[in-house]
């Protein structure tokens, strides 16, 4: 249950970073659909390392092969299983061969090992973030869906590295374009500047830094969501937390809508062309876990890379004290990548929730 | 399947704020554990409205009917579904008569009627909070099932109310009693008299607050979580911010991480005691989503309550421009009745994951 | 997982025989349907002891109460959990005293106790029968809205009782006044009447009958299951084998088309009125897995029931042999009243798989 | 949720006949275990075509394609999705070109259009009997995690073809070395003659025939199965009638157990060696749902093959009578091919319920 995410558009991943490859599965994609083929592409080329001196060396095609559920003849979907893998071309095992007796500061090593009694040492195999290129296909294959029947838009950006913050988005009208414009993936080009040099400071000096990537999904109707434990908001935070790397959900406000009053948070409801809208937006886009109808607006805290090229203090797995020192090819900062893994996750519960509200009423009713 | 919660052991709550009654199945809690009546009965106690000038006064006893899954004779449970309804006692309809033609601001009024096309309007139908009462009787089962077996203590406190702050709480020290001492739940009691301070002046301008409620899981045994979708984190975060109001979650530093560098936010390991330990918690126990070993931290956001007793603008069902005041009887802070509902959510994630990590190897292997 | 049914149309039910109450949860009904009083009560009656000399002379009034899910003012589904508890009135405990140290030969008494080292002992706990009252509510719920939505009807019927088979039936005619028409529930009325003189026979004799029921379910439209798992078939193979006493199903032909050809068993494809239909039958309207407009027809095979009036050998939960002779009321044969048990069967399965079936192509497509 | 089977075993198979490849994710295997590449082998063998005059001569090598889940050094498994591919070779889609246009009678085509408004015609799309590959494989690392943990082992034969019966098979000591001695795979020579000839006049005449598979699972603890939905029974029931041309599905004694006596059909327990028993299994080692620790036996029947070599009246997809000529490579009987598929689903159902059963209740008590 732990690889698969989703109730009626499931998405299962599989794979370690090493060894025979990764993929996913997407059960529930309902028929008829055109295979988008090009928006995967462009969300995997936006995750994919190597994407300039701020990200991570490491070369790989990260195209997917399609295996099942597209119509051979037409390009539509087939309302079967799609499978998509991704060959694990470039995988250098013998950087990770000493890796394998002790474990990393603040990485998955030693809690894999006290699960399952072994784990796969290279490449920090299934909890490598290599795993994420499963998850931007099927996002994108999301956001595909939801664009093409709601008109829905999902765009996230880095607004913040190393506590520098981007001057405040227009969330109405920031797009991917924009957002690409710098290499850091924040569309306030002056901090843009800011948080590459920090990246680049911390890279010099063998360190590493986090930050917070903010995401607007935009023209998502009102109606989706459920109550209780199927709250828009809390699978939201469910999906985006089960990112590498993250520390922190913030709907709407987040944090600080705890430092407003009621009468400051809450979004005074008026009548426009027949729509209910808000005056304003403190709720994000959901009221009682489901969408109003407004531009649904959400962060996520990125902690920093764990991988450090400074000694560390660790244990072998036989318990002895020793010093690690990293070596190879990491990421000083995994914000600008983040950014479409965000996307992929927002897209996956709004899919989610879009099915499952064609079947919350009985048409017409009441 | 949006009103079930967990994998294994499985939650599902049911009923309306007004109307027959709530009540919550717990599926899957194994046979032969003695059903809990003294926890349910405290902690349903500390979740109750009218315990003090800081709650509202609705009265309401509280006590659940068990209706099934504990042994007649022993005791124990039966490892079948384990019922526990609650009456609606106290519930005064007529106060909601003129709420079902207009949507409260900032409610889940017209989000409901958006996706059902109707809503039951007494007392927030099935968006109240009332409906946490069925999570903290079934939460203090899972906990009961966690001391049992592991000495697991879950331990929250109000940390923050109206941007007055706790001082430093010691997380390894910190009891039920020690928060219980102030009627607003924080173990600092001078920041206590400030955010009582705070709450009674939000009250008497008919206006309310927020603020943040802190938990630790202390003893959790490594091991427990799962990797991708599954993470210890995303269940937790899933999980909490489920509950009415809340609008960020935070795991470990949480967004103060995206602050540190790699070098400061990472915990090294040590060996003690043949145990793997790491000096400082900035993970808050929690490593690639699978537990380490060390204290469980984590904080929720708690947005102010959106019953104010200011008029506000508005619009009734037909699209009509309406001012509402609000009338009856509502807590200005939620804050010191969400611990207990904190701690119900946290337990419910680990017990669901203590099950799972009993299945996750081959005993003894490797 | 065990006690809960259904993918998106989720019924969870719970209770044992005596003690607090049973009741059952619908989870996933859609908002806006007319709670069906009526046929939640006729259904039940049908399911009833206490019917006539044939069944069971226990009293229960069954009827259930409604704690939550139906919009107060217009008495249609809110599209939240739908809660029913029926509570259990005339509960003789004290017959079941002496049951507790032994296990009743073909009854769960000994599997319950290895799986969970304790039982419920009075009316055989959660494995008695009386569960099937929720069933049948759920299902009578289930099968409102497949009518109110497509006109679909199910009947079912005694087709065999002790080996006496009934004459061939109009499937495509046969009503459940016709049904109800003798108390056995055979609508062939010289069966019924030997079938009837067979079960007074085997009671006389302190002994048991078995047989079988038939159903078919009439409308349900062409495009509903699913490949693979999800096999309508499939779905109702264990649906149906999840009621007690089940031995045996059988889809279309069932076992006698292990003895046609192919060239006897296909049905032949013509066009009539746009539609395309088959010739005959045999497929008993499910090809693939997947509804192809044709009317669904199955049997269930029920077996003697287990509690019978002569002298038994057995052991007590010590391992001393004893010999077991049973007291009490019980049924001496369990098919008429399984009837609407089948039905509820058949309908929770074809609920679930409407509400599936809307969401498996994008509207329109191809 | 319709390709995925099992709860906290979880199979998802994907992949359509013809095209890219199919696949199966195994998810919830236990870590630790070591990889029983052999096992799939074999089972794979028994199910490749091509095994002799009596199945279809498509040749494929059947061997799947390991991707993720294993240890690299150690071959256990890891804990996580095991992801095994299984490449389309010997795909001739020019035999299904024509087929795209008409509704082959008692196949899948006409139900996959009418639900998903397009299908993939070559080899029958994921209707295909391919896709058993995938549960083959899986139920194969399944049983010999069965086969490790509790020497259980699950014999299927076949037991009728063409009315053909076997003479009565020792179900404790019938193996599968017995079982292949024959290509029909009946242990009882004589019969397994008169069935291959059978099968042969079918062929000659174009025609198909159909029969059961019998299986037995000795050595399964008492104790597994859960109550109600989640009965033994149900579930097997589910797992069988999901194989492509299933029709009935019987337990214990099936539809003869209905023209039984309660006192005949009753097994009375007894100790054997601090052990309890039953001095006969007409339960078939299931009662309750739950096991008795006896024998597990079940039947399974499977209509005669669709594929026919006469003309048949049909449709095509413009609603036009025509006449439709099969050609191309068809098993004229399926049964022979079906015991490692029976074999499999049984494999997966206890695998599940073995998991399931270590958290039924707290160990030691009561």
């Amino acid at each position: 249950m732990s690889n698969t995410f989703g109730h009626v558009f499931r998405v299962t991943t599989f794979g370690e970073s090493h060894g025979g490859g990764l993929g996913v599965i997407v059960d529930g994609c309902p028929a008829g659909h055109p295979f988008p083929h090009a928006r995967i592409a462009a969300q995997l080329a936006r995750r994919r390392p190597g994407q300039g001196r701020l990200t991570s060396p490491r070369q790989e095609a990260d195209a997917p092969t399609l295996l099942s559920g597209v119509h051979s003849e037409s390009g539509l979907t087939l309302g079967t299983p799609i499978a998509m893998i991704f060959a694990n071309k470039d995988a250098r095992s013998r950087h990770y061969d000493d890796l394998a007796r002790l474990y990393r500061p603040s990485h998955a090593d030693y809690t894999y090992e006290a699960r399952y009694g072994l784990r796969e040492a290279a490449g920090g195999g299934r909890a490598s973030a290599r795993e994420t290129v499963a998850r931007v296909a099927a996002g994108a294959l999301a956001e595909d869906l939801l664009a093409a029947l709601h008109g829905i838009e999902i765009v996230a950006w880095v607004d913040e590295v190393a506590g520098i913050r981007a001057a405040a988005v227009d969330e109405e009208a920031v797009s991917r374009d924009m957002v690409d414009e710098a290499e850091v993936r924040c569309p306030d080009s002056a901090a843009a500047a800011a948080m590459s040099a920090a990246i680049d400071a911390a890279r010099q000096g063998g360190d590493t830094v986090g930050g917070v990537v903010r995401c607007v999904a935009r023209r998502v109707p009102a109606g989706w969501g459920a109550p209780v434990f199927g709250k828009l908001s809390a699978d939201l935070a469910g999906a985006l937390m089960s990112l590498p790397a993250t520390r922190a959900f913030e709907i709407g406000e987040g944090m600080a809508a705890t430092r407003l009053r009621g009468s400051e948070h809450n979004d005074p409801f008026y009548a426009e062309g027949g729509r209910v809208r808000t005056r304003t937006n403190h709720s994000g886009g959901i009221q009682g876990g489901i969408s109003n109808g407004e531009t649904i607006r959400l962060a996520v805290a990125f902690k920093p890379v764990a991988t450090i090229f400074k000694p560390q203090e660790t244990v072998t797995r036989e318990g002895e004290s020793v010093t690690f020192q990293a070596k190879g090819r990491h990421d000083p900062c995994v914000l600008p990548r983040a950014v479409p893994m965000v996307e992929a996750m927002v897209a996956l519960v709004l899919c989610d929730h879009m099915l499952r509200a064609r079947i919350a009423r009985i048409e017409g009713a009441p």
